[in-house]
């Protein structure tokens, strides 16, 4: 799967800090700002969009005492979704799709997560995070927890934008199941191809998450909060329905290439048996039409009066015969 | 697979409680009247039938304690069968399979299981639970056990359906594999592909269904009896036997598919055969005769007696040489 | 696979017992005598014939505390093998495959073993004990050991008969890949399907029977002894070879319908070849013929003397030509 | 795989015994010889090639005290490789293979090792074990080491007759690479379907062997030295590249296979497309040159002085067309 | 996959010395320069380039008490990566793959690490670690760590180089994929073969490299610090991504050549069509006007006037409607 285009010029540090009481949620311009601001029971969370600004990374790199090879796996956009425990956090990377003019692309999130804070990463704004931002402005139903509970409900929202992407295939997919049983033509072939191999492009994302989530939310990281890992489990569940979806449409595209082959080959059938019915009745006929068009001097039938007429005659005969021999086949 | 269309109105609390003495079964229009209903030794079992009211959901959560993701999870219709363990009590979603005018549905049913009582969750009245209510009423067997027992005996009957419609299509597969080695037509594509998708649909809920019920029967849980596990060992086995049914089906399916696709490569050979035979015939017998209708001049044949005649011969003896030629090949 | 046909009628209890000394075999009407018989050291087995009569089972059931599920199994001919473990004893069910009239038939045997007896429950008589009868009766090699020693050769008898069935299907195999290879006729597409449906029906009983010795073989229960243990052991690695001739043949058929698709391809090649050869020499010579037998008034040639044999020697050529190509071409 | 044909009438019994200092290899009678000839320090090898004879085997069952089992899996050449632990020493079976006028033969080699000696049991001398016995005569290197070290040799050499059968596969296998992609005729089809069936059966026999070295070289056997299980795992990694090549070859083969089709399918299109450019080319002219043969009285074009020349431009200007016509669509 | 061809003649030792203040690389011409040559805490690398020379593999062999199969392992060029641990050190092979003249060769590179020195292995100089002594000469960050972290700057170049070739194949891929969706042609068949031959050879190289890492990367070895288990983690998700890609492409051409094999199908549909299209059009035409060409003395349509003309409206009528059919059918 293709990356989403990234603006390389820009970095912006949103801030956000909250608890049941106070939310606050600002644009920043110095890490500084994040970090001296330290408040008992808060949690604070800075989302960075666009990574075009190496130096702001190096920076909280530095601070955070982030080891060297996370911010590698930041800036690589082909890293697979994985989570990696740290002495000080927990780094987890995971995918988003976006399905941008029929074509899917993927976005790379990371987060790293600290008892009371997160940091998350993004290439570009997508809007994906907008709803959360709603969600905890609007109500304190988030704002009782802490940061593992934020990171819960933005993982949450990432994979919920599979389902979506998965419901859009399964549309093209009933389509093309109309359209391979009852009107098989040959740019089904395109699509079917088309759209086997955006499944395994998913696939490929989907199968790197199922492990990320299920190794937090087995409980292995002393950051997530037992009673967190209940939610956790939550999005793990929702990973493997969308993983059987994906496979369930996998092989129903694969029966459907089948089906479409077998297709061709009753249609080369039925172009055949046209030519067949044509050729068979009519290739006699002529023949004995030439036969009384040779000019040897000593040809009896020429000079009978009947000859004629019995031509017809033997000829619609033939004509009969054939049809009721191709009705028993069953070709007419 | 689709989900059965869902009366969206109304919302049926139907409260059973029994022990081997007595027997009650009420329709109950607040949940109050089983709440404060406590007597010892009582099993109670709370079925919810229809949940467009979401306020009873809410209701019931709040005085069980329970989690709002099992609300959550009861509430979406998507949900793959799982089991799991929450403090209180056990959570557990199942999906029965339905044949409505040939096509499958699937309805889900989630349970939540307490020591001493049982609430399910249904969304519309499919009359799966009439055979319980009846053994309940009838005889005492069931009567003796507790409500992990009743949990059990709901479980053993959604299963039990689900031999039902193997069977259903095990007769769709027989007829189509009579149709398919003797008289292959191209209904048939359409038929297997349906099938198959019906076998690929029901693995994706046998699976989570298996593990949910081998995770039961691996006594993991305190709330299901050491003597009940056996039972639930039992409807494993079933669904073991279910899952191989299917996957041999499949196997089945495909292989038909195979046998097909030859079997059109067969036809169109046959089609051929007989269009190569009747031109193979008379191309060469129609040469002959386009020969002697040409206007030349000095042709001698023309005016020898026995040209006509042995014309005929001729094309006799062509016509008896392809035949044995054919006959050789054993294409006649 | 289909199971054996069962007479609904009868229900025989043959009683045998046994050790080094003595060996007596009858058969009885009732019961008690079996349970009554109770002596030191001998090893007792009553083998149940024929399971129309449901009353003895459930007198079995009563007085040898046998859990009810384990009676409800016995009685369901579709249940996979499997060995489960009761408080009292070990219950064991196995499948055999007999071969009736070219079609497999499967005979389900169950087991309940105790420390010194053995019940067995078949549905019908179909000889396969008759061995073991004769070799208790014959020597006292078997007699030395207890009941589980008892059902090793019971076992072992029903897994040797797997190989008379698989070498069976080697046979058909055989004669198919002969077929396949030298004389790809039609007929092969329904004998290899069969063949196929015959091998997954084969695995379905292969892979419960390999799980349910594997379990015990591997010591999990103390009714059967440590020694005895080898014994199964090897029963075990007969169950792998089979499941791995099995699979071979499976492979080997899959390989097959390959290679006859193929085959369809070439022959229809072939066709399309002679037609083709037979068209394109003779179609220009018919126009020629055709062009020559014109009406025109005005055909210079026509009145030329040496036109006709101009005609034919052009005709030859262009055969000669034609027949040079189709040779380059490798089709003649 | 078919099984070497054994020479059923000899039992030759080869003794060796060696340590550093001495070397001696004799052929004997009795295996009363190997058994009294009890020395300290001494690897005693008794290589027992042709099993005609049970009564040696029956003897040396009961006086080295092996269990029955043994005997019977010796005999059994049937047999699946595998180790077995008994309490007085270790058991392996072995498959060497064989390629004897371009077909593949199993030969099943056993081995009974103890602490200081090494009993094999072969069907037949097929001078596999030749090399070693020069390497004990001529060099002291293994002689150093216990009868474990011997063992490792042996199966060292069996294991790398595999690579040599892989070679051999491998050439076949490049050869018809060449003929599928240059020259696709349909001797291809058979000689695929044997390469294939010959890398199954190979694999059959990997596999077990796989388990078996893998087993011993995990150092879960007494008897094999801590130091002589650096020596298996090279035996066990020489096995696993075996499976690697052998898995590539079928895929490689599965690949060829798809592409032979698909050039079936090619050369069909390619005689259709040479009858279709005749028959479109000379249909219509036929028809023309047909149509002014009729006998019509009043045809005005028949009495034209330019009809003729006329008839030949027209021909030649469709016969351009649809050459051009042809170009166009690259059939020609 | 083939090997890269190798210098036989000769060999070179190189010495690199560092800590983090010097760094020294010479070639040296006796392995004693480098064992004589003990200084604390800086890490000493021996990189021996063509192994023609057996001796000095000897020479180290015995000088550091390797065991003689790693000897054997490190002249087997047919080697599948591995780690082994020995007393002494860790023992690791890798495959590095080249990309020559559109040919992939492999290149086995094996390290013998110590705690403080690591002695590499090459058989030929293909400029792979160029890049790592550019990195030491310029930087002191590679020169801050261990041994342990030389051998992962190496294993990291090799694993990198897998991403370019990748790459590659992904290009051509591409072009695969647009060749078979707009123009599929018979050249498309040989290339997606041996690309899927590419990915199954890369593969094969990919899963013991995968498994050689997660090895080391599972902190199993003493030798390799805990804190480079962090990058080795690292490579690991590498070659995880690597195999993903792998695989997906694998699936992907798979998808390609089940297109082009439908295409094939549809392309002798086409040709079908159009000789169809033709024949059934003229062959009752020419029919006709064989009839009129025939030389019956009583035909009265012969002198009709209007017999002409009639038979050209006629035949007008008859293609007309053919047309018509063909249009309707989608033919045309």
């Amino acid at each position: 799967m293709i990356n989403i285009t990234v603006d390389e010029k820009q970095t912006e540090l949103i801030y956000t800090k909250y608890d049941e009481k106070e939310f606050i949620r600002n644009k920043i311009s110095n890490i500084d700002e994040f970090l001296n601001d330290i408040e008992d029971k808060e949690v604070r969370w800075l989302d960075i969009v666009g990574l075009a600004d190496e130096s702001i990374l190096e920076e909280i790199c530095e601070k955070f005492k982030i080891h060297p090879l996370v911010i590698e796996d930041i800036l690589n956009m082909e890293q697979t979704p994985k989570v990696e425990d740290y002495e000080e956090g927990l780094f987890v990377i995971a995918k988003n799709i976006i399905l941008e003019k029929e074509e899917l692309l993927s976005e790379q999130i990371s987060f790293m997560i600290y008892r009371d804070k997160l940091i998350s990463f993004r290439y570009k704004d997508t809007g994906i995070f907008d709803e959360i931002e709603g969600r905890l402005k609007s109500g304190t139903a988030l704002r009782k927890n802490g940061a593992d509970d934020l990171l819960y409900a933005l993982l949450d929202i990432i994979v919920d934008r599979y389902f979506n992407i998965m419901e859009d295939i399964g549309d093209r997919l009933d389509d093309l199941e109309d359209e391979t049983l009852e009107n098989p033509d040959r740019s089904i072939l395109g699509k079917v191809y088309l759209l086997k191999r955006d499944l395994i492009s998913i696939r490929n994302i989907l199968w790197p998450m199922r492990n990320t989530i299920s190794s937090i939310s087995k409980n292995e990281y002393d950051i997530i909060n037992g009673n967190t890992i209940y939610y956790f489990r939550d999005i793990y569940d929702h990973i493997i329905q969308i993983i059987d979806i994906n496979e369930t449409y996998r092989e129903i595209a694969s029966s459907m290439l089948e089906i479409y082959l077998s297709s061709i080959g009753n249609k080369t059938n039925d172009v055949m048996k046209i030519l067949t019915i044509y050729s068979t009745i009519f290739i006699p006929l002529t023949f004995v039409a030439g036969v009384y068009g040779m000019n040897f001097k000593y040809m009896p039938e020429l000079y009978w009066k009947y000859s004629y007429p019995s031509f017809w005659i033997i000829s619609i005969i033939i004509t009969i015969y054939m049809i009721i021999f191709f009705r028993k086949k069953g070709w007419m």
